[in-house]
């Protein structure tokens, strides 16, 4: 089917890439077999990735995305969903609808991507199916992962008093995808080792999988992940938990990476894939050691007021500029 | 996006349809939380759909498919694979790429099947993901089960001396494409009921999902799903254990839907969904009890010969008709 290689080939060319077990811990029999620890929760998530047309809204990646690049991207936007639970991503599977004339090539360099993030996070494929698509390109992929205890890191369990704490690099991602598509203007012309931090950010996510493990395991009592951004996020955070997030925009952690980026525009950004919890206050102190940054404090909704956030800059009351959405809300 | 529904909506239609729980055990926090047995192997299968143009290979449903069978079967056939590793299904989750203008009928129609699907088996929708499509519908669901003990029905346990042993309805499935073929060119006028008995076997396929479960705790050593069909899959059994199949055509279940094929046609249509497993011969009659019949045998490999399945005829040896693949290799 694709360009030298046939769907038999595809599969082997991401199980040889990933070193996936033989049969019937991986690929190969009927179904996978996964081994689940004596104890604890299992956690699962799955994202689809389509690909498209340069910046029509909707669309996921182009075939111009350095493939190594959306490799590495579709496991981590999964397996930072995983960790922001509170779990430890485990395993994989991956389904792709592949075009006739996909250049083997781009799939050998998608797969090597893919190899790489599941190496370092320690997630193993254990199966997947390939089949061809008259159309886009599209990937799928489901990941789990197992928590240590019965308990997971829910984003309706935040109380009144517990302060909003975010880990991860805020903005870095929206920086790079501006990057990004400048580069589009000029050609696309980004290899796959990406240098640029911020370029990094958006085509190459390193969400802090460690952070949501060890957020339930020391006292958060809510969390998830920023995949669309703070100001889209947090306002999700907040009515799960009923309550009002008071978020100083200064309390940002400094990024010279971010320097060219206001607070508003990095708060307006999507894609950072970090985490943001709600900390009980007697525990703030260590999530502050661990890498975490206070942006501010939940509290009861007085009088008529709904659930939501509470922008505040330096102190006082302000909105998000709306210029910071009118950027950002394609990306 | 969809014709009178958003992603959000997509998604309701889907969960009201199913009863999916709330979050965090089902759809709407980061991941969903599955609550694993105290015992017992999970097993976990991903299959993808892709709507494509009629009659070209590859292509696995129409638009003009009936939808709620479509989401019946997008379930049944990972079911099936599940079921046939010796596992009871337990929970899916569904990815969706979804084209634009998408009538919101056909989707709450194949929400309708999905979920009787799910009913029937007992499996719940924790979870999931709808993007949009440039292209065509692509459907994707990740399933997964639990097995009893640390044991599964892998493919490859068989020894020399087993029953070749199978339940289901051997060639329904391709009759039924035959007559969907036949519809299609009057106009494709099915309602969802399907009363046809071949048409259902193909358009809403009900694989035997006790059956792999059964089997595993009463003896067989091997088992694999018939997805593909007898003429294709038993080769891959064979294969997975060493061992040379002697399969006898006439041993073929007489089944009065199928009056119009040949045992060669039957062998060589695919979708079946049945199970297919060797038992060692002191459980012979306990599995015929149960309604699996007896193919024939497997055996060790004899001179230069390699594993690989030997065709008889009322005892003869033979081939399969070319006649057959001719017709159903497309289906």
């Amino acid at each position: 089917m694709t360009e030298g290689l046939s769907e038999a080939g595809l599969i082997a060319v991401v199980c040889e890439a990933c070193g996936a077990p033989r049969t019937p811990i991986g690929p190969g029999d009927d179904a996978a077999l996964v081994i689940a620890p004596p104890r604890g929760r299992q956690v699962v998530t799955t994202d689809a990735l389509v690909e498209g047309v340069p910046l029509v809204e909707g669309v996921h990646f182009l075939r111009a995305h350095p493939p190594e690049a959306l490799g590495w991207k579709a496991l981590a936007v999964n397996l930072s969903d995983v960790a922001a639970m509170g779990a430890r991503p485990s395993a994989f599977v991956l389904s792709a609808a592949v075009p006739e004339g996909l250049p083997a090539a781009w799939w050998g360099a998608f797969a090597r991507g893919l190899a790489a993030c599941a190496r370092a996070a320690g997630a193993a494929l254990v199966g997947g199916d390939t089949v061809r698509s008259p159309g886009p390109l599209v990937l799928n992929i489901t990941a789990w992962g197992w928590t240590e205890g019965d308990a997971v890191l829910r984003r309706d369990g935040g109380r009144a008093g517990d302060a909003l704490m975010v880990r991860g690099n805020i903005g870095r991602s929206t920086l790079g995808l501006l990057n990004w598509l400048k580069l589009a203007e000029s050609g696309w012309g980004v290899d796959g080792a990406v240098r640029d931090d911020a370029l990094a950010a958006h085509l190459r996510p390193a969400p802090p999988l460690d952070a949501g493990p060890w957020a339930l395991a020391h006292g958060a009592s809510a969390g998830m992940d920023l995949s669309d951004g703070l100001a889209t996020d947090l306002p999700r955070l907040a009515a799960a938990c009923g309550l009002v997030l008071e978020v100083e925009l200064a309390a940002l952690p400094v990024d010279p990476v971010c320097a060219g980026l206001t607070p508003d525009e990095r708060a307006a950004g999507g894609e950072d894939y970090g985490l943001a919890v709600l900390v009980p206050a007697e525990h703030v102190g260590a999530f502050i050691a661990r890498g975490f940054a206070s942006l501010g404090a939940a509290r009861q909704p007085v009088g008529g007021e709904r659930p939501g956030v509470l922008w505040r800059r330096h102190g006082a009351p302000t909105e998000l500029a709306a210029s910071a959405f009118a950027h950002f809300s394609g990306g």
